[in-house]
């Protein structure tokens, strides 16, 4: 069911930026927009790539954390499934009627743990990553406890420097382990490496994804060695996902921010020199702001602030316009630099925020657009789902 | 009624962190965590020290955006209402039933105006603040239409930099023309600077302060001379309150941060030369996290990552320890030095965040912690209220 049908009694504004079938230009500010065009192209591109490279696309739903966009994903994209990274927004996915979740991260908390071994009741294939072998035993009590099945990645840090075992041996000792628990089924590997992502040049990346396929590819030669064949070798993101696709030994990607692109992914250049979001994406994610305060002449004060995103990757910058620029950003206010005084008090700028992932999580709802009018709204279905 | 009765039928992890009565042991994190004890210390103490003063103090919802915390704050501190910077915020807090309700911004959006002006229907009183003598027609109209009265502060920009006239002669103009305009009430100045707050130096924050009381004192003789007799002459954040109180012009102060306190704000000086952290006021506000893998032996991995916190201001710091850092930050995950691998997995830290404002607008809930055990959750009623 999409979401838009429920919201007839939501008041615009109190609960909610607009509804369905209003002009663009009624929009409360600030709130996230998606260009819902761009978006389709986006999804459905990626979508081919996959196919046509033999690959499994397991969208990321932790970037948009949308049971809505992930059902476009699947619909319009081909995905075979979501990863996200915490259980409450696995909880969400399965909830939403997402068939195959895989939870891209260590589960250690035992009331979390419990909850996770549950999700399998309600009809999806829960998967979920292990990088430390005490924790297969914990696993496996649970999945007993609720007689569900959990399936386990072995985590490999590939460069990232987070969760994630080094060697080989160490894969394999935990996919033994995963292999001998009730419980638990022996999937296969997951080893995204997520520090390289955003590295500018594209040899600089592929350095970094050559060193991590080599791990990759010894650590399934070593499991094959062992009579574990992994189903699954999953990883590869929006700065990526050509250097697995075509590695030989990874067969599912996990791509998140080509949906919706941001700044700081849109700054880093593909194989000849052209920034990513110069052709490869299309900015499809915006926040809309408006002007409030025009008091000093050159200075135009926006009402997207602190709390309509996070900078922790730079400020945004104003879609299609080189005649103003975002320079300064206080809680709920924006400072935007405007030398010759083009900007009136009402005046409405699409926003490029610096980091799509934790700027979608400060919103409760995506207002879909096309064609001038609000198409649909979508919730921020795991907003705040962190536990 | 307090929130925490109605609660019942959430499900600890899926919908809320903790319940009343709960160890505080077997809080799902990553959360937000109020220590009540120091809460109440805070909010007593900055009432105590605004009534010796004979200053009004209108404590800032737009940091905790909770009519809980708010309640607290009135009820114990003395506060006289509440300030915020939305019109969705206005409306939260009056719906929560708090009385006097200052928008400290601009509402320029018809269809915000018109939100603002139903507000006092519902039994509130609601001033909000003007800098464009074209906005005094606009308010006017919508007050006058549902029947209303809007109170009107003109903004004086004494050194943010933001929204604000800079001359009396354009507060005078303002002020007459709301003085003139059905349905709006002349009420006085908002003069806020917020740009000194966080300068280390008590110094340097006076120097800031002096010149911006000189600038108010300018204002308010100026109206005076005009027959316009301010009633509020309002501003005064964690950084300042003792200048605007003993300026001799300002009578209210509108402080947020000192209730909980954070990382940045711990940092600057009083006039002894010592954090004001450690002795005026105590940290009552963290993230509670848990250590979720521990593969390398030098580096914890946390789960409270951007999604947990804003990082604006600078990392988090972990609160009553030398021996962990916290050093590095993606979506979900925190990288803590723990160079003598002190650190186990399930190990629980509390952090300090960089900027208390935009980290509990990511949350749903503040858990409020005494003596071990979960006491109450609070919802932070305005979180997401953007619009």
């Amino acid at each position: 069911m999409n979401a838009q049908d429920g919201y007839a009694n939501f008041e615009v504004g109190y609960d909610i930026p607009a509804k369905p079938g209003m002009d663009a230009a009624d929009i409360q500010t600030p709130c996230l927009i998606l260009d819902l065009d761009a978006l389709e192209r986006n999804v459905k591109k990626m979508g081919d790539y996959a196919k046509a490279h033999g690959m499994r696309h397991r969208s990321h739903g932790k970037m948009h954390k949308s049971v809505d966009v992930q059902k476009l994903q699947e619909s319009l994209g081909g995905a075979v499934g979501v990863c996200c990274q915490k259980v409450s927004e696995a909880e969400v996915f399965v909830r939403g009627g997402i068939k195959d979740v895989l939870v891209s991260n260590q589960v250690r908390d035992p009331a979390k743990i419990d909850r996770l071994a549950r999700l399998p009741k309600l009809g999806s294939r829960i998967i979920v990553c292990v990088d430390d072998v005490e924790n297969v035993a914990e696993l496996s009590a649970a999945a007993e406890k609720h007689g569900t099945t959990l399936e386990v990645l072995v985590e490999i840090d590939c460069g990232a420097g987070r969760c994630g075992v080094t060697t080989s041996q160490d894969v394999v000792a935990i996919a033994r382990a995963v292999e001998a628990a009730p419980g638990l089924k022996f999937t296969g590997i997951q080893a995204y490496q997520g520090a390289m992502q955003h590295l500018d040049k594209y040899e600089d990346r592929k350095a970094k994804l050559d060193a991590a396929i080599a791990m990759v590819k010894d650590a399934v030669q070593a499991l094959k060695a062992n009579g574990l064949e992994p189903e699954l070798v999953s990883g590869g993101g929006t700065g990526s996902y050509y250097f697995e696709s075509n590695s030989g030994v990874y067969n599912e990607l996990q791509c998140g921010s080509y949906a919706f692109m941001d700044a700081d992914y849109g700054r880093i250049l593909d194989k000849d020199g052209k920034r990513i979001d110069r052709g490869e994406w299309e900015n499809a994610f915006f926040i809309l702001t408006s002007v409030m305060s025009h008091a000093k002449r050159d200075k135009a004060i926006v009402d997207a602030g602190l709390k309509a995103q996070s900078v922790d990757s730079g400020l945004p910058v104003v879609f299609g316009r080189d005649d103003v620029t975002y320079v300064k950003c206080s809680d709920e206010h924006g400072v935007v630099d405007d030398p010759k005084g083009v900007l009136k008090v009402g005046d409405k700028l699409r926003l490029v925020p610096g980091h799509c992932d934790p700027t979608a999580n400060v919103h409760d709802w995506y207002v879909g657009v096309r064609g001038g009018k609000v198409e649909t709204v979508w919730p921020v279905s795991a907003r705040g789902k962190a536990y």
